[in-house]
C-alpha cells in the first residue's frame, strides 16, 4: 500500500508500537507521541550529534536496500557519539518520504533502524516525518551520555596515531558499485540488508572483471550498512579522537587543526584487508589510496601516548593499528618507498568544485 | 558566489564564527566543530524535539525569504519545547542545500536562524550540511531544560481549555498566498524577513480583491515567520499542553486521546483577530474555519483547572482565551448558533489522500 493511503497518523502509530521499548525505559519520562521527549539523562554530561543523508548524494536506492539505509543512518550518528567516548542512548529521526513510496519501503527502513537500535542499545525517542516531492531525505540526532569525553583537540606531540579496523573498504565498496550494472545492483540491494536475501553467486561482475563474493561482501557491507566501533575500551587512553567519515587524511588533518599539532602518517603501516586488496585490484586501483582518502569508513582515528598491548592484540574485538605519530608542526606522509610528501586534506567535500 | 565554489569547509567556518556564542557558554563543553557537541545541562531533565521542513511541502521559495525560513525552522522546534513547559537551550541544524544555491541564500538563511536564536536565548551547538539534487530540505533538533514538565496526557474532566493568541492567522495567510500572483509573491518575499525590505504599498492584490497591507501583514508573518509563545507563566497551571501545529481541532483531539478524556469546544469563544476577519472576507471564507482547522499557528493549547485573572488579562504578553471544557467522554463542538456537532480531527495530515 502506498504511504498516502496509509496516512501519517497510522504510520506514527506503527512506529510508536514498534519502538515501545523507549516507553518502558526509566530514563524516558515522555516517549514518542508528545511535542517533545523528556529524558532524565543518567550522566551529568550529554553528547549530541546530528547527520543527514540525501538521496542521490549519500545513497542510491538502486543498490541500497531500505533496511541498510535505516541501519546506516543510525550507525553514522552513533559513530559520532562513540568518537566522543560517550555512550549512545537516544535516537531522533526525521524522514522525508515520497507519498507514493510503498509501505514496505517504510517498514523495511524501520527494520534497519530497529536492528541498529538493538545493536547499539539506543532508544528511538522521537522524530518527524513528511512527504517530499522528489528525493528522499533522512536525518537523525543521537544523544549520548558521558562523564569524561574525548574531543579532537587533545593530541600532543609524541602521541601515537591509531586507527581501528581496515579503513578504505567503504570507499572501495562505493567505487565497485559505480562500475556495476543495474542487474548486479538489484542483486546487491536484495542481498545486503537486515533480512537475509538470496545467496549471491560465487562472484559478481564489476564492469568486465569478476570479483569473488567473499571479497566483495565486506567492502559492500562496510559502505552500505557500516557498524560503528565502540570506543569504550579506547576512550580511557585517547588524547584526541574522531571517526573517519570523509577520509583518513582529511580527518587526520582536522584532528591536527583542532589540536594545533602536526602528524607524520606512515602509509605502509595502514592496515589493508584482503578484501580491499582484491577489490582495488579488480578496479586497477591502489588500495592505499582507498585507505588514505576513501570516505565513510566510520573507523575511529585517535591519538594516545601509548596503548595496552592487549588492545593492540584485538581485545576490543576489532583491529587497532598504529599508523603514525603526532608532531609539533610537520605534517607529512611517508610513502611505502620512504618518500615524504605533505599531508594535506584529501577526501570527500560537499559543494566541492 | 555559488555554494559549490565556496566549499563546505569554508561554509562551516562561516557558521562557526557567526555562532561563537555557544563556545563561550559555560554549559557547552564542546561546541560546533567536533564529532558531537558535549553539554552539561543545567537541569536534571531535558526535553528534545526535532522537526523537518521540505521545499514544496512546508515552504515555497517564491514567497518565503531565506531568512524567514531559517527563523521559522527554529520557531517551530522551540514551540515544541515551550509546549512541554521547558526552556529551549540548544539548537542542532541539518541543511540539504542545492550546490548551485547562492552564498547569499545561505547567509540570509543563517540571518534568520541567528535572529531566532537571539530571541529565544538558544545556542547553535551543532549540525550537518550537504548538497541535494532537487528540493531543499532543512531539519532541526532543539534541546530544552526542565525540572517539571507538562505533557499532553494530564487533562482532567472539568479542566478548562485555553488557547494563546488568535489561531487561524497562519492558515489564512497561506490561503491568501495561494491566491496571489508571482509579482505579489516576489514583493512579499522581500518584505517579510529579518532585514526590513521595501515598504509594501497600501494594499496587495489577492486574486481580484485588494487586501490592506495592515491586515495582510500579520497573517503572512504568522505563516512565514511565526514567533513561538513562551509557556513560562502558563506551565505552572497547565495540566496538559501542546502547540497547535496541524490545526486546533486535530491537536485538541490529540490532547484528548493522550489524556483519555473528551472536550466541548465553544466555536464562538475562539478569539478572531481583525486581520483574520479581513483576510477571510477577502477569500470569501469563514474565519472560524481557519481558527478551528488551520495549521501552523504555533499557539499553545492547554488545559487548567483555573488560570489567574492577570494571565487572562494579558500579563503573559499575549492573549489567552478560554475556548471550552474537558469532559469525561463527550467530544463536541458548540457552533455560533448553539448547534452541536462532533469534535473530529480536522487539519493537515501528511501523506493524506
Amino acid at each position: 500500500m502506498q504511504l498516502h493511503r496509509v496516512g501519517e497518523l497510522a504510520l506514527l502509530r506503527n512506529v510508536r508500537n514498534r519502538f515501545s521499548a523507549a516507553s518502558s525505559d526509566r530514563s524516558v519520562l515522555v516517549p514518542i507521541g508528545d511535542d517533545a521527549a523528556v529524558i532524565a539523562p543518567g550522566a551529568s554530561r550529554i553528547a549530541v550529534t546530528t547527520d543527514l543523508m540525501a538521496e542521490g548524494v549519500h545513497f542510491n536506492l538502486s543498490y541500497t536496500s531500505p533496511s541498510a539505509l535505516g541501519f546506516k543512518l543510525v550507525s553514522v550518528n552513533v559513530s559520532d557519539i562513540m568518537a566522543m567516548g560517550a555512550r549512545p542512548r537516544y535516537l531522533f529521526l526525521n524522514l522525508g518520504l515520497k507519498a507514493d513510496s510503498d509501505e514496505i519501503f517504510f517498514s523495511s527502513f524501520y527494520d534497519g533502524v530497529q536492528a541498529a537500535c538493538e545493536l547499539y542499545g539506543v532508544l528511538l525517542t522521537g522524530g518527524d516525518m513528511s512527504g517530499v516531492r522528489n528525493d528522499l531525505f533522512v536525518s537523525a540526532t543521537v544523544i549520548g551520555e558521558c562523564e569524561r569525553f574525548v574531543a579532537r583537540r587533545g593530541a600532543q606531540p609524541g602521541d601515537r596515531i591509531y586507527v581501528t579496523g581496515t579503513p578504505g573498504e567503504s570507499g572501495c565498496g562505493l567505487a565497485l558499485l559505480k562500475q556495476m550494472d543495474s542487474a548486479v545492483h538489484a542483486q546487491i540491494r536484495s542481498a545486503i540488508g537486515v533480512h537475509a536475501g538470496p545467496r549471491m553467486s560465487e562472484s559478481i561482475a564489476v564492469g568486465n572483471v569478476d570479483l569473488r563474493w567473499t571479497d566483495a561482501e565486506p567492502l559492500l557491507c562496510r559502505h552500505l550498512m557500516p557498524i560503528a566501533r565502540t570506543a569504550e575500551q579506547i576512550a580511557p587512553y585517547a588524547s584526541a579522537m574522531l571517526d573517519v567519515s570523509d577520509g583518513l587524511c582529511i580527518d587526520l588533518t582536522r584532528l591536527c587543526d583542532e589540536s594545533a599539532v602536526g602528524a607524520v602518517l606512515q602509509l605502509g603501516d595502514l592496515p589493508l584487508s584482503e578484501a580491499l586488496c582484491a577489490g582495488a585490484a579488480c578496479l586497477g586501483a591502489d588500495p592505499f589510496s582507498f585507505a588514505a582518502a576513501g570516505g565513510e569508513d566510520y573507523e575511529l582515528l585517535f591519538t594516545a601516548s601509548a596503548l595496552p598491548d592487549e588492545l593492540l592484540a584485538g581485545a576490543a574485538g576489532f583491529p587497532i593499528t598504529c599508523i603514525g605519530e603526532i608532531t609539533a608542526q610537520e605534517r607529512s606522509i611517508v610513502g611505502i618507498d620512504g618518500s615524504v610528501t605533505p599531508l594535506v586534506a584529501r577526501g570527500y567535500e560537499h559543494f566541492a568544485q
